[in-house]
């Protein structure tokens, strides 16, 4: 699951930026465990898998930087023509199939457009990986991951490709979500002599640098489930002693791994506030009643399932129970896992590459305030920047993102420069605070709904899809649409 | 001389493009001797020298990343006071001391404007060395230079300027001629965070991977000396036969010798070439006649000058004579020089960073036509790699730049993203030809002047400038204005 997957942002957070955590709740592979069925699950349209060499370092000329890597991407030309589009989509931290399945909005639109498919992975993240399979956490090698490497990438393999297939002309629109649409939007930004345009879905692109509150994305979760709510909101809030004061207990460990049905006896109190917060993040997070998320067997919008269960509880009920029943929600929502295993993580699909980018440059700081429903806490940077040394021997650059990309004021620098740039928020995505919300120009747009979570739009149109849903994406294909056909008239003005 | 100092950018390609040439005629470096005088000539303002802390890579995150280097910085404040215009001159190949002494322009505008002036020296130039005083041949330690990591030098400096002067408002425009107008122009394009607008004054952005043809250059001097005299344009063209007659007879080095006045016997004919190619090439570079131009000692516009001379000479004189003594002006406009030292170069003055530059990204091939004045050779672009491979150990990616910034249809790319570039260029001046020479909107302008040396618009005002250049720097002034009034009406309506 890509929602799954984006979740890797947000918990990093979680793990470094609170100093009083044990690094190990990685409650997104649970999910990804759990959710293997449509994990596995094809995309709408076949791809061919294709390899591409790159130079490991774009920005150099040291004899290191001419090593040669394989970079992995997805082709698919059925509804193709030569000259015709190219819409590319900027991986994001993970295997590129997965964004592939999860982003059937390019290929719902592909046939309208008649449009070659192209899915290029991140360097560092799947199968494109410069030093051999694993991932070495050594700076040496992973120093060569970052955003900035990776958009040269997705230049220089467009490039190629458009001259390979003869089709030098062809508009190039570039399409991602969460960071795969930061990425999105920072390619159109910087290279639009290479695309045309970009729809960046639930970009957070002024997530860094203090340039909005750093309390934004939990107090966001937390309105989530007051809207759904207020006693929901209530009980969650004041779970958190309960779960404090049974860990505290002697003995409280073996009690809590009983109350959390834990499949092994838990080592750390923190993996359990892990869990839950997990649990209420990510389900905000998809927070859309489709039959695209994978809480689909739910009837309705899976913030309101799991608050309706926790209203459920007869009254006097201890909120820690209900706040677990809520958890289990879901990381069980099909109702067949037996237990919970809470601290038995590996990571096989990508975090230690996202935890490097946050330890260099992805610094996105965040505290919960007293209004939220989650346990307060304040951004450490001191603690969090010892963290980063420890585990990889690197210091991070936290105002680097926005001296490269800006972010600051971006209304009053944008307005005069830079067009064609769509980005789409739901406000029930916790993320959609740390996005552009309102329009810069008159083709720099955002496209905000009311509900939506997150990148919801890029995922594939089913029947039961709600209006807001269907009339963002309305409106995201018009423009994509004039974006082309003014390229066009421009290229024949010639 | 500034206007010498660019000259490498042209050197470069006689040197390297020319397979059958020796690797020694740096003519540059003879004028800079002999214009002692003007190049060491003050600065019209005083600057205080101050030095910042700059990571060695900003786009890895590798250990040797860390490594800090100090890179030099002028700074003036005369006329600032805080929250005013920022005017920075984006440092080229070369000390920025005589970017600073040889941009005028900036500090006559300066109390109008009251601006701050800081000019940046550039990475492995001057005393901005990251490995200590030498430039050390090897890639591993040249690696580090590429204009992508100067500009992000830039970046961060402004960004911290601004706020250790508590002016983070400040508007910020950047200025630079050559190859640092190139740096200007796509210092806008890729950091329009950081600065509100660019005066790009001849900076060939299209001057790689064939926009323009390769002939341009050297066609446009040829036409600089037939507009002069058609005379002077055939004596030039037919000297060249000549000396290679000379050179190739027994005994001909010696005769050369006597022929060219050299301090010491030739050790290789091709220096001779080198040495009249360079003349010819400077000449039209700063082909303008104003007290600025270091050849003002001459009456009238240089390549008049030499026309003059050869055309006085009696009919019936070897064009060979004709052209050495046309040279001989540039050389020796003082009339000082007793003999020409036209093997004796050393690299004191940037060239070796300039050519590691002209060998990874800055490719920029030329060939001389058969209509030029110039002996006509074909770019030989294998030759070029084996060239660079044995000096500096490094193959040359000479995509890399139009991949990075884009000059392929610039016109319809810049059409409708971007703002708030001048690009001036003066048509004498060869560089022009890879300039962009047309409006590309309502705020991506060409300044174009049908006489005009190299950036002779960023030199200091003097009292016999023409009418073209004032009205030139008129409307450069009018634009700046304008760029700034606008940014300060953005902020207040924040």
């Amino acid at each position: 699951m890509s929602s799954s997957l984006l979740c890797l942002v947000f918990l990093f957070f979680t793990i470094v930026a609170e100093a009083t955590y044990s690094p190990g709740g990685f409650h997104h592979l649970s999910s990804l465990r759990q959710n293997k069925k449509a994990s596995k699950s094809k995309p709408k349209l076949p791809f061919e898998t294709r390899y591409f060499p790159q130079n490991l370092d774009h920005f150099s000329f040291t004899p290191e930087s001419y090593k040669v890597f394989y970079q992995k991407y997805l082709i698919n030309n059925r509804f193709w023509r030569k000259g015709g589009p190219i819409f590319v989509y900027t991986g994001n931290e993970g295997d590129i199939d997965w964004f592939a399945t999860n982003t059937g909005f390019m290929s719902d639109i592909a046939p309208k457009f008649r449009a070659l498919l192209v899915f290029i992975e991140h360097r560092f993240y799947g199968e494109s990986m410069p030093f051999g399979k694993k991932l070495h956490k050594s700076p040496e090698t992973l120093g060569y991951l970052s955003s900035q490497q990776a958009l040269a990438d997705y230049a220089i393999l467009i490039r190629s490709l458009k001259q390979n297939l003869s089709s030098e002309a062809s508009p190039v629109v570039v399409f991602g979500g969460s960071y795969g649409g930061m990425l999105a939007a920072w390619f159109r930004l910087k290279y639009p002599h290479i695309t045309i345009g970009a729809l960046a879905s639930s970009a957070p692109i002024l997530h860094f640098d203090n340039i909005v509150p750093l309390t934004s994305f939990y107090d966001a979760i937390s309105q989530d489930f007051k809207d759904a709510s207020v006693n929901c909101f209530n009980v969650i809030k004041r779970s958190w002693e309960e779960l404090d004061a049974i860990s505290t207990k002697k003995n409280g460990l073996p009690e809590l791994s009983k109350k959390f049905r834990t499949c092994k006896g838990l080592h750390s109190q923190y993996s359990t506030r892990d869990w839950l917060m997990g649990a209420f993040v990510y389900t905000a997070m998809v927070n859309y009643a489709t039959a695209a998320n994978f809480m689909a067997p739910l009837p309705g919008y899976p913030v309101e399932e799991m608050c309706k269960i926790v209203d459920k509880f007869p009254r006097g009920s201890s909120n820690l129970d209900r706040a677990f029943a809520a958890a289990s929600l879901y990381y069980n929502y099909s109702g067949s896992e037996k237990c919970f295993e809470i601290e038995q993580q590996t990571d096989d699909h990508g975090l230690d590459g996202w935890q490097w980018q946050a330890c260099t440059e992805m610094v996105m700081p965040m505290s919960c305030s007293n209004q939220s429903m989650f346990p307060p806490y304040d951004n450490d940077y001191e603690a969090f920047k010892e963290n980063c040394m420890s585990r990889y021997g690197v210091k991070p650059r936290p105002h680097w993102i926005t001296t490269e990309f800006g972010g600051m004021k971006i209304e009053t620098v944008l307005k005069r420069f830079g067009s064609n740039i769509i980005f789409s928020n739901g406000m029930q995505d916790p993320w959609s605070r740390g996005g552009v919300l309102k329009n810069i120009s008159s083709s720099i747009v955002a496209l905000v709904t009311k509900k939506g979570a997150h990148h919801a739009d890029l995922r594939a149109a089913t029947k039961d899809d709600p209006e807001w849903l269907k009339e963002q994406r309305r409106q995201e294909i018009a423009i994509i649409e004039k974006w082309i056909s003014d390229y066009y008239r421009d290229l024949k003005e010639d």
